[in-house]
This record gives structure tokens, sequence and C-alpha cells, in this order.
């Protein structure tokens, strides 16, 4: 290991740093032409322990005015390249968790270089637009050579938003006029309702609920949190919603290995979730939307079956519910397909799809009977960041022509074939090796280890996040080749090898 | 008015376009040492009528997948200078809305184009950090001296966020911690609180509830939406939280002219609000906090005293309650003091001032005690977007060494005076003229007058935004100089004249 990180260093000494310690705009531009290869490191290089004498001396700076408690170290934005995250001292990490699974093709990549330096772009960076009332003329272009060009099937419409949490904020509201335009037969509001919800009372402001599932993760807002149900700290000391929560579905991996019981497990979630539904429209506080995430991400990355995704979403539809995806975390790419739900081979699409993260612009896909028929049910200024969108379309491109679906699923079996053979390899410590692409956890014997664990990692180069209670979740970006996936398994070996 | 016009056309046709025509960074680079005056256009150059031909095309190619419902037109951002906004059409426009009042200096000042051209820059820009786990190194200084710089005065902390909605969501969460805390003496929630605060029941999500003041406008995302009490179509059909709502004073302008009767308003909803206070207590759902706008711009530009707000200020501490300013709209210099507020000269300063739009980064400001003492407690993946924070600290050094505040003092004294002027001589149609700095408004005759008005300025070469229900507000940027508000004057002295 060690000479392999040698390696890394002495390698990557010799080469100029090609992007972005020039002086001047033209340099940059030569490299636009390269592919990341030519400027990536070859592997990790590490100089001091993480976080290092410079991260400490900034934290002291930063804590003067803000919360340091979650700062893991900072980060030289402008040497990072590729899979590798430079921190300030120096050290050069393989990054297998990519910003909260928020970096899609890597750092630097020179095709996101091209956006900046391209004269013609200036104006969208310097003058950000009220999207919704002036938008920038090519926003009809960008929007449907952009996202419209990777829309879900059957969704039709996108709403661009800031954030995740605005994204599921939105399509919660959007979910609640469609629900309401549905009740009453057409689309006006009495004047009793327009009355009643300026004041926060019914009929104006309905008794609806929305149906969540424990684990699930949407965000931190008031709404989305009231359907977020992961971790305590996230949510206590909180004002919430009084809404209806199903069990998830907590099975035995492989999946493929434990089919019966895991089905049984399904069927008896599947059953509760129709049961809430069916009593919560008897307590006069209908379920109007279902939202479901097609893997827990933040609660511990809990898969379920394809099947039942499907048979969830025909519930949702047999009791008029609409049926909201939220791709925030596993869209873009990452477990093999565009959008993880791809998987589940759904005959009747999803009502809505959320995103943000990877896709780098918030926002969510709609069918066209989700669009409110009136202005200004859904906005607010800026309605996303047209920037984003000329970042998310160049990554598009990226994605087609180094066709990163297939890279994703390369380096995806990989990465799970090596879980699969370190959990057989260090069975005390670890257990339930799961994944799809890219997009793989397993679990750590309690949370002290695993703590300790992503700390030895660290240190020997490797970035990584947990997720639930004691699980690791693998976030590599779009570009992690199968040669990351062996360097970033021999390095996970090392440092668990270390553990007592 | 037509010469006026003309005159406009014809200088700037002579006038090469400096900043982003040409095609490369070396050109946009000798743009930077400029000041905006030598690249604003000298007047609006109406070509068709607005929307135009190309803004109606474009609307069609966009109304396929998204609303365009609220569009007003298609903007060319490139060729937009200053207080000048340029349509597709090629019509250009004197800007006194500024994107919903979120254009701090204008369009492509070239302070801004510096940014972007700065090769140091562009790492920050291609990789989006998580800014609360990986900050990059330069954060905390950039943070001192940006926006630290201009924090209210007694307020020494400050977290980003991503707009306005996400801002005030997280103040109100902080407010709640806060309040939870002080209830029960220390920081730890029991096991009890946080078992239950994952599946949305009490005592984990306490029956806490703020207080908010009818036509108030907080943002439009479930939490922020339960305080915002302006218009039926961006609260109906929307669960909401049944939390206190107190009434707002209905005053007579000019303030100065007319002090007993509206004091005696002021008292009657301070009274109101106190009891508000004191009877949700009683109910066992304590108000946590009292949230405001120094003017409340979306629901109608209303002003109170500066006293109404020293008293509620008061009454707020007098009772426990967290205060919290809400400055997005008014924060950032457009009243002629950076901070609204300021001009109310609190003894005891707020508790939290949230802001946003021409801040250009998402936010709040606020005291010690109100940041939670454990890590992930308020908290997403970007907070905030550091970018913004560049930008802004530019913004920060042009407002000082260009003296915009005094500029804006003085751009407004003659706005409020050729508002007062023309009610004068329109009093069928005008009434309320109201301002403090070039943050003015006026109200019209009736709703369908001041939109046919918004719509005939616009033709002219002038654009507007209408709040409340039959007001316009006037939110130029900072760089809008005298010469700007006497043609503004001009220009709707025509538009006016026009009406039946």
């Amino acid at each position: 290991m060690a000479a392999c990180l040698l390696r890394g260093c002495l390698s990557s000494s010799l080469r100029p740093s090609l992007l972005l310690s020039a002086s001047g705009c033209r340099q940059a531009s030569e490299a636009v032409a390269r592919v990341m290869e030519d400027v990536e490191y070859t592997g990790p290089c590490m100089k001091t322990e993480v976080p290092g004498p410079i991260s400490k001396s900034l934290s002291k700076q930063l804590e003067v005015v803000q919360n340091v408690l979650q700062v893991n170290f900072f980060c030289d934005y402008d040497e990072s390249r590729g899979n590798y995250l430079v921190d300030v001292d120096g050290n050069r990490m393989l990054d297998v968790y990519t910003q909260i699974a928020s970096i899609p093709i890597g750092y630097n990549h020179p095709a996101l270089t091209k956006i900046m330096t391209d004269p013609m772009n200036l104006g969208a960076f310097i003058n950000r637009p009220a999207l919704g009332m002036l938008p920038p003329g090519k926003y009809p272009e960008k929007l449907l050579g952009g996202l419209m060009s990777v829309a879900p099937r059957g969704l039709g419409r996108v709403q661009t938003m800031a954030c995740g949490s605005c994204s599921n904020e939105n399509a919660y509201k959007a979910i609640f006029i469609w629900y309401r335009n549905k009740q009453r037969g057409h689309n006006i509001p009495s004047q009793e309702e327009e009355r009643t919800s300026v004041i926060n009372q019914g009929p104006g402001c309905p008794d609806l609920t929305l149906l969540s599932f424990m684990g699930g993760f949407h965000g931190r807002t008031l709404g989305c949190l009231a359907t977020t149900h992961t971790k305590a700290i996230q949510k206590v000391d909180v004002p919430t919603f009084d809404w209806p929560i199903a069990p998830y579905p907590q099975l035995r991996y492989p999946l493929e290995e434990h089919q019966r019981e895991n089905s049984q497990e399904e069927a008896r979630c599947l059953e509760q979730a129709e049961d809430l539904i069916v009593k919560w429209a008897l307590k006069g506080r209908p379920v109007a939307g279902v939202v479901i995430e097609p893997i827990q991400a933040e609660g511990g990355d809990n898969h379920a079956s394809f099947d039942f995704y499907r048979k969830l979403r025909g519930i949702a539809k047999k009791h008029g519910c609409a049926f909201l995806v939220d791709e925030v975390q596993t869209g873009g790419g990452s477990t093999g397909k565009f959008w993880a739900h791809e998987h589940w081979g759904l005959d009747d699409p999803a009502d809505i799809v959320s995103f943000s993260k990877k896709m780098l612009t918030g926002g969510y896909f709609l069918k066209d009977e989700f669009q409110p028929d009136k202005p200004f049910r859904i906005f607010n200024t800026w309605l996303g960041d047209h920037t984003k969108n000329l970042f998310l379309n160049e990554v598009i491109k990226v994605i087609r022509t180094e066709n990163l679906m297939e890279e994703v699923q390369r380096s995806g079996r990989v990465m799970l074939q090596g879980l699969y053979e370190l959990q057989a390899k260090y069975p005390h410590l670890l257990s339930r090796a799961r994944g799809l692409g890219t997009f793989c956890a397993v679990d750590v014997r309690d949370e002290d280890t695993r703590n300790s664990l992503l700390i030895k990692a660290r240190n020997k180069g490797l970035v990584l996040g947990g997720c639930g209670t004691s699980s690791i979740r693998f976030r590599p970006a779009l570009v992690f080749k199968e040669r990351h996936a062996h360097l970033f398994l021999d390095i996970f070996n090392d440092a668990i090898a270390e553990l007592k």
C-alpha cells in the first residue's frame, strides 16, 4: 500500500498543474480538449493526518463566526482532479463520497472548465435572472437540450429549483394542489377557501397528508422534515405535521439470495402502507401522495426489490394518491441507470420525480396534470440557477461521449464483488454489502467502529461517508473507473485490517 | 419623451459592446478597470411592444415543458448594462424592478466580470463544495471579509443558505431549538424526545408556534408559508400550521404627517400581538419567536414606524420569544442603510436577521445562543453556494468605493419627491406614495388600472413590479443615480398620462 501511495505521489509530481494553476484564461482553454484521464492523478498522496495543521488553523478562524462541528477538513478545489480531492495541507485523497454524492463527473472536468472560460456564458453567471418571470433567451434551448433530454419516461414537464429540499417542498405543493382540484372537481378555489387560506385555516388550508416511510430522508425544511424519519438530531425540537409513516422493508442481502423472506417482509410493509392510506382517508385526513426514495440513502442505504416499488406504485394509483419518487441522491447515473427508478420497469410512470445533487440544479419532473394552471402557485424569486443548467448540459454530454453509464456498471460490479470478498474476509466487522451500480454500501459492526474506520480510511487517502447507524455509503463520481474501484478496495482493506 | 428615447438609442448605438460581445477573456478583463458609467446606456430604446415577437416565439417553445403563465419576456443578459435590461427583441428598458429586487449593482458590473475572468476563481465555480463539511480553504477569509463585514450590530455569527425560503426555514428551526433548550434548561433532548421526534410526535416534535403578521411574506416552502399571509393563490390547497397571526398596522402616508392616528393604530396592533403571545402560551402552544419584515414588500409595501418595531422587539423580549427580522427583500442597501432595521435604533439587537436576493447568497445572521451546539441540526448538502460569496464580496467593495449608500439616499429623495408630485398631479389615480431610500411604492386606483399601468410603462421602456392588491413597488439597483430617478419619473408620468 505504501508503495502504491508513493508511486502516486511521484508520478503526479512530474505532472504540471494543467488546469488551474496558470495565471490566465488561455492556459485553461488549452486544457479543454483534454479528457479527464490526461489530467487526473494516479493515486492518493498523504502528507499529514487529516485534518492537517492548515485545516485545523482554518477551522479556528471559522469557528468564530460559524458552526464547525461538522467540518471534516478544508479543501483545495483548484488542485483537486477527477476522483481526487486535495486538501489545504496538500493531502490528495481518492474521493468516494464526492461532496455528499453531488459531484457528477469528478473535480475540474475539462468540459466544465470550458463552460467557465466561454465568454458567451459570462452574462449568465453575472446576472442571475428571476427565471420564472424573465428567463434568458437561451433558457428554452438549454432546458430542452439538457434536463428534458434525460426526463424519465412519461414525465413531459420540468420545474427547476435551487436545492433538494426546495424541490421536494414544491413537489409536495404541486401534489396538494392537484389533489384538491381532483377533490373539488375543478380548479377554482371558492372565496371561502381563498379567505381562510390566508389565515392558515380550513377549508383553504386543507387537512391533507403525505405518506412517507420510516428511514426515509427527503430534506430538512419544515415540509420535507415531516416526511424525513432518519435521525432524531435532524428533527427533535422542531414542530411538524402529524402525517402517516409506513414501515420500509428491512431486507436481507444479497436480495437475490433471500427472495422468499424478503418478499414476505415487503408484503407486510405494502399491506401497512395501504392500511394507512385507507385509515387516514376515513379519518378525514386523506393521503394526497406517497413519497419514497429508490434506495433509502441517508437512512442507511436500505434497498427494496423492484417488485416492491411496482406494487407500491399500484397501491398509490388504486387509492388516487400521487406517486413521488425522490431521486435527489439516486438520480444522475450512479445506480447504473440515469434514474434509479428506471430499474423498476414501471408500467405506469411515477407522477413526479425530484432531483438535485449530481444534477447540479434542483427541481422535479412532472406529468402535465401536476402543473398548476395559474401563475405564481409554484414560484419563487430565482427558481433555480441557470448557470447550473449550463453545467448540467455539459455533464450530460460527457456522460454520453465518455459512455459513463457503462463505466458505472463496470466499476460498480468490481466494487460490489470486492465488498462481498471483504465481508467474507472480515465477517466480525462487515456485513450486508449491497449496491446498484456504484451506489454501494456495507454495514460495520457498530457505530464507533464505523466512525473509526472512516477516519483510518481518510488517513490512508480515501474519503468515505457514513449513513444510517453503522453503515458506510460509497458515492463515487461517474468517472470512477474499474482501476479506481480496485484502488478503493485496496485502501479500504488496509484500513479494515488496522481495526482491532 | 420620444426625443429622450431616441437620444438614448442614438448615443448608445455609437458605443461598442464593451463587456461581453467580444470573443475572448482578454477583452473582458480590459473592461474591468472601467466603472459602470463608462459602459451603461444613456436611456431606454424600444423597438417592439413587449413581449416582442422573439419573446413570444420562445414562450411557445418553453410552454411545452414548463409553466410560462408568469413569464414577462425573455432577456438578453449579455447586452444588459447597469440599470438597463435588454430583451431578446432588442428592447432596452430602465429596470426599476431588478429581478424582483435581487440585482444589487446593476447588470454586468465590471467588478463582477472580474470575478468571472480571474482564473483563481475557476475551481470555486466548477466544484461546488458541501460547505458545511468540506469548505474551500479561502472560505473563512471570504466570509469574514464579506458577509461578516456587513453583519448587523450584535449578531456575531452567520449561516449561509441557498435562497430566502431556506434561510427562513432554517432560522425558524434555530429558534425552535433555542426555545426548547431554554424550556428544558439544558441542551440534551431526552430519549423519549428523540424517539418521538422521528415519528412526528410530541414531546420530540413540540407544539411550538411562531407569531407572524397579516400581509407578511416570508417564503413559499411549507414552514415559511405558515407565516406568509399575502395572497390566497400562494397558500390555498396547501396544508399548514395553525399559528397565531397579528394585525400589521394599516397606516396613513406620509407617516410623519399622520403621527397621532398612526400611533393609535400601531398601539392596537402591538396590543393584539402581545395578547396573542399570552393567549397561545396559556393554550400550551407557546410562541417561540416573532417574525417580521422591516417593510412588508410582497404584501403591498406596508410601512410601520421605527417606534413600532422598537416596541415589538421589547414585547418579544419580555415574553421570551426570539425576534427574527426578515431582510430578504429590504437588506443590502436599498433603504439607504445596509439593513433596513438599522433605521429603528434598537437598544437590544434582533436575535436573527435573514437575507437573500441582493445579498446573492441566502442565509441569516444570528446571536451566539441561536447556534445549535451539536453538528447536523442546521445542515444540508450545499449550505449555500460559495461562488455567491465571491460575488457578494465584490458587491460590498463596490458599494463602499462607489459610495452607493449615499447615492441611494440621494436618488431615493428624488424618487419619493417625484412620486408625491405625481400623486398630487393625478389624485384620482395615485395615492399613498411612500418609501425609504429607493425602496419606494405608490398605490394605483385599482388592480386592473395598476396592471394596465405596468404594461404601458414597460412599452415605454420602464420595467416595474406590482405588490399587494394595487400597489407598484420600485426596486432599482444600488447604482440607480439621481439621473435615473428623473428619467424614471419622466417615463412613469408619460405612462400615467395615457391612462383613461
